[in-house]
């Protein structure tokens, strides 16, 4: 219901005045006190809720898991706990976990996977975040290519996989120390590279602050950037442009 | 021709290995010793080659304006100055020039507008990065909406247009001082936001860093990130994200 | 008129359907294209129009002031340039202009100054961001008493001002360098103060963040914080706590 | 007695010479060695002694809330250990301790609750810091409004509380990652607005940095800022503000 | 007169209340509205007033200046500019001025010189800085011996005044770039070192800033620091050790 | 088989279109999903295949010890943790660990050690690090002279070993705190030297940036500098160096 | 001997060339391989040998005391864990240990100790860094006074000590958070005030940056800084400048 | 005369004590008194003197030039003014500027270029610190290979010159913006890398700062790096590697 819609029904009487400002007004979330829910997303943004579960207590988390999975089949957590995990399991028991990528996700409607996102990494140590990414990636319903431990220090390594990595719509780039793969990515392939710095190396990395510059400093076109470390945003906005593209052909 | 196609007139005597060699090695640029032109990038990365003006000399400028436009009918410049302007226009008559956005174009063949991207500012400050963003985009073949001065102090002003904003493919948000505009559109839209933080601001904005470091760390979904005052990268991402969801559905 | 207003007036068919939507719809804004006017603010936020120069061309400084002037007495503008100043006076012959806070004001109905604030400066250097505090919390409606050049490299000088401080409902420190200033004044006085680093100084004072990080981390108690050489924000700040005080009173 | 009264008593040798030196020399606190407790600072700054716990032994701090609790009935301890609390509660049976907040407290003498603070968070994990906001301003004798998770990331559950807020004399915002939140309350409300940044989110975050300089950019008006995770500043400040209209009205 | 003083006076009945009040409150200062000079300080720090006189208008340092040259022989200005100089020498005639350290001073009265100060720079051009600190020096009374240009890059130069550098009662160590001077000084004498970073260098010396860590981080004994390009802090700390021991001597 | 020769093979018909295609594309890697392992690299490079372990699981690290050991008979790890090293050794009964270094070894062929490369440290804490450029730069072939404790707060100590110093190729100089030692052997020496800033220090230090900052900043001639903490990548700079010279001379 | 002595009995013979050439070279320390001890410092430095114990192993800290104790009554070790202490006082039985400033020492002839100093600290969380400051002065013989938690949020507190600093020869500052103590203590006193910033605090305090700018930028006169929590580097100088003091006085 | 020789001298009385007592101190420089010229660098480090003419005034800089020309048949100056060049050419008539690269030289004796050193550049703008590179390599007598605007943006004309480049001793690698030429470079070649950020960018490339921290976080081997723009420093670097090779082949 538009708001013509809604005036157009009080003025028939069909809607009292107090129910049409209860509806203007009315909240599409519920609201725990600690957090407000918001089961309307689905329809707004086109994905279901996610809950960024970091610093939240046990008991939080599990209580918003729980009042999702009454209008949701689906829910994804990410910088999920082992501790947050059981407890959310011990009230769903579809619950799943991937202590790697710290992804919890409650899944009980199949999900089908279309389009591609290409997902890559510099070195084996930024796989965590990787996985992050490709883990909500396919929530998200998209198809998913891996293609890690091909870093720049080893440029032949990634060149083998150009062809490959141009079927998808999106390619999510994730590096950490340097953060060249982005740069690099971006001159091979034609099309949008988002890329992920990671917290991986150590002394003037600055906890992920080296890649990030890297990458927002990058001289190659066609690519942008997310959160040092933000596997999950990556994924967002490449499923974002694999839908439409997806939706587009269909 | 890709290596097996070479490899086959090899074989079939129609090509000598010499020559093939030659092809194989053979680099898609021309050398002006200070520059390296790729005439191939239009057909590996789709769109026509961009000079970076910033930091090359007048001279230099012109040389490589002069050979892109043997092979080229259109050609952008991205933060040119008055002068280098100059000295190209009189070497290419149908150059025009921008002085807000800093764009030097010459368009010799007329560029077909496809598809849609939004591009919003928080402020008026914010205006010239914006337009370098929109030239960019419309030489690259997008159909652009603009939409300024809509930033986050008074968001009333923004609310009113998002229903517009769904309506692209892409949106630009650029935004400097706290450069909240884009969080707070992409809570609002469903579609891929690339945000530009600008240098626009003064005192602990330094020079760009605190919208950069918003727009990185925002909590809203689908948000990602190009160097401050980069208009014209954000275009690129945005144009690359239009062009596959328009030729998808053509 | 407020929604239920609204909706009353719809059932009572004293308002159309089309209208309505309109009212509800319809911003509280003029449009520019380049800005966005909002000539709602003083009912919505007390106070009138404010215009941030910086980074505006001459023209769009003065359009903007010029439609301001059609619904507006009184207008301010803040880091305006003498060249922004003269094209507007040119316009609106009611201008004002201060070199020192680079304030551009139209005053064509008198201002009644209540309450009170004091303006506190550590050297003679910060005296131009003072001002600007000063003239726009003049300009907002408050009586201001200004205390300059008392630093705590003499507080001996600072101590003297105590009991004069303590009449005002809120206090202002501006101060460059170590900063300082916020920190003593918060432990002498028992009134908010609102702290204002500024730019002067040099060296390791980063363009005044020393100053800034001195009054975010200060120990003492009842002390905020705006941005440097941000005299207009104290300023509005200081404002909204005096009136709150005068009206309560009143 | 001021320092006429003083003189005067001298002069009718109701005082002796060396007790007037005394008093003026006399301090108006109690030395510990390891600390200075300051009994005169309620009559001083209108608010009882508030003790910082963190980096203080456990023994420093029973010793200090031993002493306090001698001439004062109520005493607060902010960013308390559950071990010094513990220690407190063994000499001092009515203290309490809320371990969300760290806030220790000393309540004998019932506090009434007056006028209206506003405290709202983005997120569920800013929730500690505002807590440490709330007890603090209902120990200085506010009452609270709470908001929580009303970040701007879905911004409608926000624009639903515009109304109530601005019951407020003052409202409090607490966010962290971006720290939008201050920014859009601001433009939203006619009321100060102090901002907390927190330490919520990772990366470019950088523990809190990116949230502060959100907020000390803000183009919103009516907007300064306290420390990250710094809620007991904020409410400090608050409070100021709310007494002061408070004792305007009565 | 001390506060015994005072009271015993008001006692006698040799002073008044009324002026016993005006004397405990007076404020050792003159007040120009924009300064507060502070004609008490010879007497309270053993050194006349200095003017620092950058952010200061032409008027305002001239004003300074007279007001000072009334009560005191001797006065020093430092970070003027040419513009000042002339307007003071206008009005004192004793004015002299020195372009590369930017001092300006009157000197009327001679001026003593005891003891001894060593002030070295790394290179030739942080002379300048090292020019601000001497002639500071020399104007509050101090011997000074120059070591220019013995930077660590040729350590055997500075090795030959390590006898010499030992005579003095302080040394002051001027650098810039990676400012390792300091380290290397305060290794090879046992005096006191004063170190001052200086801006002097390009690239990642962030304006003097590698220089202060450099000299922060000493690893060596005995050495302090001040800010960067501060010359005259140095001189003044390094005058207050070289007079304590003239004194002790004497 | 370079480009040529594989053609003159088609031609020649002594290699088919397809295997040729797959010799032009196949990649000298082994592929292990989470990592690709470079067994051509030695040949390339010079050196054989380095593990950098941190951020690999246990299980990773074994499994890319096991498969290079199957092509190598000497394999370096850095930054192996305890664990790391014992699931190693389990596999490959050579491996040795240094629990100083974290470097894990297999040396199942000895290693000639040629030409000379000196580590020197400012300090006692530094020498972890500079083991691990002991231990690479022996395991890559090269003789090596340690220096340590050496640093400028006692400069004598330093210059006794000038002489034995200038005997190496290539001097790694290993400094923590303000990092001057570079510099100051730079002036010494007339060979090449790699500095390695350490995050030995504290305060100010920033974690080896204090270091890092002034080295790079080094006025000296013939400096150049690695990462923090990163004594392999000196190594193999320095390798480099001293292995061109001995095959130089060989 | 010197130089000249050494010649001089080269010539007449009472040393052979080899013996002289051995003395010129000798280095006045033990080599320990992972330590060189500076046995001479002593008469070169003024004060004994004094180990900063952080990072280097159990084993070598014990190491180094033990070889120091043979040539030295007194040794002071900064920095030292309990672990530390317990291995060198099983060998050397006098050995004591504060676990409050982490100072260990071997104290077998008394220290006179003359002069003053004073060390001040802003609160109670300050006071361990203070306390190195203090064992130091001790062991180097100096007389010190203590004046604990007098930080500017309650600045009379401090006022009252003012009379008693100035006893000094130097004054030690001690503060974290905004570290304004030392810019006060500066305008206060006429004795040279040595600024340690501390660690103490939270949010942008960045472990104690906050702290070292305010000292750093202090506009008051006579103050000069040490690194981030280095009360030992701070009464190293004081101690310079005292026994100067003591020695012209004697 | 080394000091073995100079006593067995003394012991034959070929040399008086005071002699050799002037000879052992004697430094090897010249004393401008503003400046120290190091006359005998050339014989300790191989290289003439280099003069840094920034922050020098014409009148040192000429006085420099000429008093190096009366020993030197070469010298050369970086970062040179027109107007340095201007009044050095007005006494050494030999003179010669680029104003490109800044570099003033006097060339009196042909210098042999021997080696190779490979000089390579991201993009055009990077080239002006290059040539300072190249034209100081060439000075100190090494031979030099260009190879401009090869970044990774397009990094298939890279790729065609990495068999020319492996022919050099050593290869310097200047790039601005996300630098990441110096990685990819690296991984591409067996020789030691120096890389060279510069100031080419804009935005958060923070001056350079980013190309310096991605180059120093490289994860490619043999890469070690120098100052931003800093093209003599690795000019330097570079010819020590290359000149020990030469002289280890010949």
């Amino acid at each position: 219901m538009n708001i013509y819609e809604i005036l157009e029904r009080v003025k028939r009487e069909e809607l009292s005045i107090e129910d049409a400002e209860k509806i203007l007004k009315k909240l599409p979330y519920e609201d725990l006190e600690f957090a407000k829910l918001d089961h309307h997303r689905k329809s707004r943004a086109g994905y279901g809720e996610v809950v960024y579960c970091e610093g939240k207590t046990k008991e939080q988390t599990a209580s918003i898991f729980y009042h999702l999975s009454l209008e949701n089949d689906n829910i994804l957590g990410t910088r999920a706990s082992e501790e947050q995990y059981e407890i959310i399991k011990a009230q769903i028991s579809e619950t799943d976990y991937d202590p790697l990528s710290k992804i919890v996700k409650v899944v009980r409607k199949p999900i089908e996977q279309k389009g591609l996102i290409a997902i890559c990494t510099a070195g084996t140590a930024d796989i965590p975040v990787a996985e992050e990414a490709v883990l909500t990636a396919e929530f998200f319903g998209n198809r998913v290519y891996r293609c890690y431990d091909v870093g720049v220090a080893g440029i032949h390594r990634l060149l083998n996989h150009v062809e490959n990595l141009n079927q998808a719509n999106c390619i999510i780039a994730v590096a950490g120390m340097e953060g060249a793969l982005g740069s690099v990515l971006a001159g091979l392939v034609n099309k949008p590279v988002v890329a992920v710095p990671t917290s991986v190396g150590y002394g003037a990395n600055f906890g992920g602050v080296s890649a990030l510059l890297t990458m927002i400093n990058s001289c190659a076109n066609g690519i942008s950037v997310v959160n040092i470390d933000n596997g999950y945003g990556a994924a967002y906005v490449a499923s974002q442009i694999n839908r439409l593209v997806v939706e587009a052909s269909e």
